[in-house]
């Protein structure tokens, strides 16, 4: 499991008053990128090579709403990662570790080009590898 | 079902070139507060009556990326109405009727004061009545 | 002058119940997008080709907050064109024609691939042509 | 003057591969709350007291685009302090301390409950003592 702080902006929030639904997915794009940094393999390079990873399917469960001024946490599990494809289980907690909300993502590799499937095994060797640490 | 049309910002894009997979929940949420509208319920004058429908779950699969320059339109059903929540669907299509991204999410009926439950039956009428026609 | 109906979306808003100030800029271009296309040159077709138009200057004076649920539109009038260059004013009004925010925006035009100044009478004939018309 | 680190976000880049240009107000915007933070003022504590902030203009000359995975820093400076309106400079710079953006912004004071104009040498003393430090 991999953890960040969310860095909370004055335009994440909503007229609610609480940071609008639709933000806690840059926040969970953030926690994976991050968490592949830590494992040494750079999102932006990749873009670089040709190559994407674009969302398949999210879900999110909003259990307690996240005001800001809050200290909030993103944490990252990958959950599955095929030649194609890598799920993660994203949870947002404040810091005495309730968890405000609980999320999973599904992106696909593709080519930059044409945005047809890129099998990682071949093209994202170096991510393909992460299967052995999950 | 009730349809509008999305009008797409260049905000809405990222650089991927494509819309940005979360902003997908904005345009969710335009189609369930026309389609709301459409039946004579104005979402701002709920929440200036003292009652908010914060998002409790949402779930999309993106099917095909959508592109700026694209006519791109959102059509919402409701799914499930109780005293204490609505449950929408929502398909975002292309002119030809393409299915680009399915999603649904799922709203509930709080207190603006202090995000507690607001049973629709007794506080939001108008809306709780709206079972009947679905 | 050109003028549109901006679609005001839930999450244009922000914790102070009015819409975000630096979203006002996401409806400032699409006025000068749809003004554009209104002359015939649609801003899609010219990335296309190569070229863009990234911004180099902007300013907003906010005169008047806006809220959700209100009616604006965005009245854009074209102030400058030079072989490198478009200047663009840009109002947002009310129903009632009162002024909510006053701006303006500066786009020079470069070539996609290096960011380098792309001149508009050799690259963008037919923007280039829009002089005689301001 | 104060200077904070920008967390870049996914959501932050647009189609021309940079990041979008409102978005440039939201970063200004932390760099602000921040350097009031450092001065021992939070913002929140100020809206739950009544008050808030809301901008009343705003300038950008965008000199070197921004792109996903640069350093980016934001530099703030109070210029201007009145009893209603405080002024702010921002820059964007990168590592090698190269300007990416300058920016100012004027807030003023107001009530929550109706926008109209707090002074702060009386509603808001801690900020208004603040004229002595610039």
């Amino acid at each position: 499991m991999h953890k960040i702080n969310i860095e909370l902006r004055y335009s994440d929030s909503d007229q609610m008053g609480v940071v609008y639904h639709a933000n806690y997915f840059s926040f969970f794009e953030l926690g994976r990128t991050k968490m592949l940094k830590s494992f040494g393999i750079d999102y932006y390079e990749i873009e670089k090579k040709g190559y994407m990873f674009p969302v398949r399917e999210v879900h999110c469960t909003y259990l307690k709403s996240i005001a800001l001024g809050e200290t909030i946490y993103c944490e990252t599990t990958i959950t599955e990662l095929s030649k194609v494809k890598i799920s993660f289980e994203h949870h947002l907690v404040n810091e005495q570790g309730e968890i405000k909300a609980k999320g999973h993502t599904t992106i696909i590799s593709v080519k930059k080009s044409d945005f047809t499937i890129a099998k990682m095994d071949q093209c994202l060797p170096e991510v393909y590898a992460l299967t052995s640490k999950i």
